[in-house]
């Protein structure tokens, strides 16, 4: 019996959303609920806490911390990053054409909070947090060595997104600590690099938890489903 | 004392950056590891698993899950996905012009992989996980109700990025549980979302951990640091 487009029963759903068409409902192990509408808002989950580095017009290190980040293609391997134009790092990007993506471990939640406050005009925060800045191998931009995952990036091109600059990158490089690596080598273990996940309504930081399912496996059993 | 540009005595780095250019190393709470070049790959912490939904040309409601996506600029409140050309998803999307953004929870984690091993091409993914479609407020497309945060989003532009193409969409409305907002009803609190993190290296699911700290006040001992 195919049990699509059968509307469903007036008083099974909440009376805000009646008067919309609803096209399936059956079988749901999940119940659906009465939604507010909180108007047009940057609101995503999970949001990252990323450090965007690059080198300033003197030659300073400089980075700060971006939320607003994707990968965007997987040849070539490519990535978004969002970043205002008032920010430090924003002509630096342009400019070197190159930035790396360090990604910081929860025991770097302080340094990490503080990159996003302060401005690499007036201060230098990597000699304010004790990082080492190492040239990228690719791109003209420092990496912070401490994170245990780095991303050398390449501008590729850039547009601007009213307050915004999308800026798209080709990532031509990731470099991860030894000891942070998946048995196989081949890619960084992410319960070893513990990155910190950045929650846009309350604006803390959460640290990941447990394992709740593996890809391409856990969903197998609705295959069957028609 | 200014601690910035001073060269490191050479047996502080391994001997795998030693040839690289270092200009801060000072006063470190955490230790600069040697890193291995995995390559150019799509490797970014964390990523989100969320689920892309359109209406496709006979009007049935599908959806995808997608991990590469950030939101991209804050006025007008806008975010990014990337998208392979293939998917069933993709058309849809770029004919209606719009789609929404539904967060999944862990509870929904079966769901949210059946979504991206199953193609809308030849299943009804929304009978197969029991999903109820409801028509966006906004745009043409339909959110599932389960899922307890949905963006709608408005088609601004995209761009081919090799294998990808890239969709800049502006968020119309967002939309959440009333039983997952915050205190404040003002956004939804991550604790009761539970958002399901997906990590791009093992390609299993997580879910979100302790909260680590607070945003804009964590890091503010280090702004007293030159």
């Amino acid at each position: 019996m195919d049990l699509s487009y059968i509307p469903i029963a007036e008083n099974t759903i909440p009376d805000r959303i009646q008067t919309l068409d609803i096209y399936h409902v059956h079988h749901s192990r999940m119940t659906a609920k009465q939604k507010r509408s909180l108007g047009p808002a940057p609101l995503l989950y999970p949001e990252p806490a990323l450090l965007i580095a690059t080198y300033d017009a003197n030659g300073k290190p400089n980075a700060m911390t971006a939320a607003w980040a994707g990968i965007c293609a997987s040849d070539p391997v490519s990535l978004m990053v969002a970043i205002q134009p008032p920010r430090h790092t924003h002509d630096a990007l342009l400019t070197r054409k190159g930035f790396t993506v360090c990604v910081p471990s929860e025991k770097q939640v302080a340094e990490t909070d503080y990159f996003g406050m302060a401005s690499g005009k007036k201060y230098d925060k990597f000699a304010a947090c004790g990082f080492t800045a190492i040239k990228a191998e690719h791109v003209d931009a420092p990496y912070i060595a401490e994170c245990p995952v780095i991303l050398e990036c390449s501008l590729s091109n850039h547009q601007r997104i009213g307050t915004h600059t999308v800026i798209i990158a080709e990532i031509l490089d990731v470099k991860a600590d030894e000891d942070c690596l998946d048995a196989s080598g081949s890619f960084p273990d992410i319960e070893k690099v513990l990155p910190i996940i950045f929650d846009c309504g309350s604006k803390n930081y959460f640290g990941i938890g447990k394992k709740i399912g593996k890809g391409w496996s856990i969903g197998k059993s609705l295959m069957s489903k028609k």
